[in-house]
């Protein structure tokens, strides 16, 4: 459908408003997509509801009229969830953007769907408290798209994911019906968690107008280290030692390529002078003297096992900051090489021989090819990033980049690891998706969807086809 | 079905062997039942199959032959979720208890589903490791009934539900089909996750036969103190104060009628001198001088702010042990009343006036009725329990206590509690499924039950009927 027709455009306004009807192209372009860029936007309307009543209202015209939806949140995303390239209505939930009805005892915040998640942060802080999901688009991202993809982010290792943090959730599903679900109850055993199947099903289930979020007590200080070690099982060696004895926030890592990048284009100063094949970044619990022993008692026994070569520890705030930087500005630092980019998991005891089966398999075909690994190792989940080579045109690479995405996904299969650790499938993913999902499953997952869904019309053709 | 004809016998036998299919009235009434004893069990027989392509060839003979299966774990559930009354066929996976494939690094080990809970305990304290999720049935309760009804216990408060350590799930559907749900994966969001749908749907969407476990470290030194209350509203100012300040590993309650019957009966010494209405039993981390110097401040200032009369801290491990028998000897103690129970749960900060309204309205119907309560509520959850007076005939009582369920479910619903906190719907709930999960949500289950389940052979009549 490439325009809407007079009647429906009517029925919409009559909706929300003719202010929250749009159609001009600008602002068609900037709802329609996320941040992926691959996939041209086509919206054929944006709509922005003011209350929850209105979604419904929304999804019952859509049912009517057989008009496709794409929820929209903050559009941060990596997968083109939120890209509507097919003539889709957008629904953006920037409005439902209500946040309240704190309670202290049960350390619960009511978010409508459209708050920004910084907002969430900055609200639990004023409360005394902490939300720990975070995250680089934290200032951007909506909470409704982290629920519907179940953004992980830096702080996975200690916090878990979105996932863990949603006590509560109202969705409105394919025929207008809306439920409220679990209503921020820690114990509820009557029958199917519906919520949980919810987060994360990038919106092809319900649209998600509200969240009950759970807030726990703030972290206090933490510390950050960065430690150099010779390979890959060395970084694991660390992961294994440290948690052992501190309370790890985060362990991410990265390698010497992607730190040179960074030390080069962002202009910071290394964490020490050696220069090592990979790094840890720790954040851990305690700035008291005892745990900063402990750190250093673990360093030195590192270096003397010889899975640590060197290492540097914050002694501020701002050196905390300035360690994090390291990792944090990889992927802005590389974004100019325009990398081919997967967000891939495994076990975390795989994740040293998946490392060297992918590189093995991208050096033996493209020697060119420089692959920049860095990610969140704690979790199993790393992020592969090849920098196309200057002289290569850029339709070769991504016909090259898309032979590399099975060789990966081939190898991802045979460590039973999943195509999209955090990114959530969307349009970008769904080819891969029997890398990781049986068929029994994909198919388990359609008929779920219909369930919700009978008309088809939420997010369709993303996660899978119908 | 009355009796197994002489084909179908023969087909189970062929697939379990003889020796593994149980006609006997002894061991179908072992097999029939759970730990509630209000229904009389009436298999039509009993098989424990050996392996998973077992626990397979026996659901498509069920689906063939349109037998209907009661899946089978410890049987030490409260809902009968595990009864088999309407001459159904018991797949007990006591036989599937294969323990291993341990990883260090990922802190997870392999489990089959008739593993029981106390030996997945001792396997972890053997690797240095900790499997927190605890409670009274840990003897003979099995991982697969424990992931089936997501088992809660008295350590939710800090590590969770049962839910929470379930890293990966294979299940076989009513088709037959084996599922290999999640692996293991700390992170994945590769499309719907169904394994959290599986956790907690009481048997009714899939067999689970093997579950990759997650373990962390041990918790270390643990402090037990009870503390004294005037009234409900300060047992929450004590939650409120302690988590505050100490990480809690446990928070229960219960009433000053609990703990005289537990002190007359178990012959128990009291914590201390002073009678109070409530009580709060916290477990803490922390053995240590700073620790236990916070914890007496902080009863200190309850004592001055009147919200605390009384308390005890425990000094030794014996002690401690003590301590949790005054709350944990409850349920024995008062089970020589034939007590009515009932497991719900609501927001934390809702549980006084949940309470008083519970009592209000039993109170003023039945004046002779004694209430005793107890239960975790730091999670909200309450268990609350009526005496059953001595002259008062037993099926005038039930019928009573029927009435007083209705009152108690019509204040959950007011609430937006759970009627089933931790121990499911099963037979015994299903009726009230209503007072907490909506008309929309129920048909939205039965759906997903066909989409896992097309002929309707698994745990038929469980959580709703079909």
């Amino acid at each position: 459908m490439d325009r809407l027709d007079n009647a429906l455009q009517q029925s919409l306004e009559d909706i929300v408003g003719p202010a929250h009807v749009h159609r001009d192209a600008e602002t068609l372009a900037h709802y329609g997509r996320d941040w992926t860029r691959a996939i041209e936007p086509a919206p054929v309307a944006a709509v922005l509801p003011g209350s929850i009543g209105e979604v419904q209202a929304i999804v019952r015209l859509a049912v009517d009229t057989g008009l496709a939806i794409v929820p929209s949140g903050g559009r941060t995303g990596l997968s083109a969830g939120a890209v509507a390239a097919q003539g889709e209505l957008v629904v953006a939930l920037d409005r439902l953007d209500h946040i309240g009805d704190f309670s202290a005892v049960d350390r619960t915040v009511r978010c409508g769907a459209g708050v920004v998640t910084a907002r969430l942060q900055a609200f639990a802080e004023e409360q005394g408290l902490f939300y720990p999901v975070d995250f680089a688009s934290s200032g951007s991202s909506q909470i409704g798209g982290n629920i519907a993809t179940n953004a992980g982010g830096i702080k996975v290792i200690r916090h878990g994911m979105t996932r863990d943090w949603v006590a509560g959730l109202k969705v409105v599903t394919g025929t207008g019906e809306l439920l409220d679900l679990n209503r921020g109850l820690i114990k509820n055993n009557a029958g199917y968690d519906l919520r949980h199947l919810m987060i994360g099903s990038e919106g092809t289930l319900g649209l998600i107008v509200e969240a009950t979020i759970s807030l726990r007590e703030p972290p206090g200080d933490l510390a950050v280290m960065v430690l150099g070690a010779p390979d890959m099982p060395s970084i694991m060696r660390v992961l294994d030692a440290f948690r052992g004895e501190l309370q790890l926030h985060a362990f991410e890592f990265f390698s010497e390529d992607a730190l040179a990048r960074v030390i080069e284009h962002q202009g910071l100063q290394r964490p020490f002078e050696t220069s090592c094949p990979y790094y840890a970044l720790l954040e851990f619990a305690g700035g008291d003297d005892a745990t900063l022993e402990r750190a250093m008692a673990l360093f030195e026994s590192g270096v003397e096992g010889g899975w640590v070569l060197d290492g540097s520890i914050s002694q501020s705030v701002a050196q905390a900051r300035a360690l994090w930087r390291l990792r944090e500005d990889i992927s802005e630092t590389i974004s100019r090489w325009t990398p081919y980019k997967n967000d891939i998991s495994t076990r975390v005891s795989d994740v040293p021989a998946f490392l060297q089966e992918v590189e093995s398999v991208v050096n033996a075909n493209y020697p060119d090819f420089e692959i920049i690994w860095f990610g969140h190792i704690g979790d199993g989940n790393v992020h592969l990033n090849i920098l196309k080579p200057d002289a290569l045109p850029m339709a070769e690479f991504q016909a090259r980049c898309g032979e590399v995405s099975r060789w990966v996904f081939e190898i991802v299969q045979r460590y039973g690891g999943s195509v999209s650790a955090e990114h959530g499938v969307g349009l970008l993913k769904k080819d891969y998706l029997l890398y990781t999902r049986s068929a029994a499953e994909i198919e388990i997952m359609r008929q779920i969807k219909r369930v919700f869904d009978p008309a088809g019309i939420l997010n369709p053709g993303k996660i899978f086809d119908l």
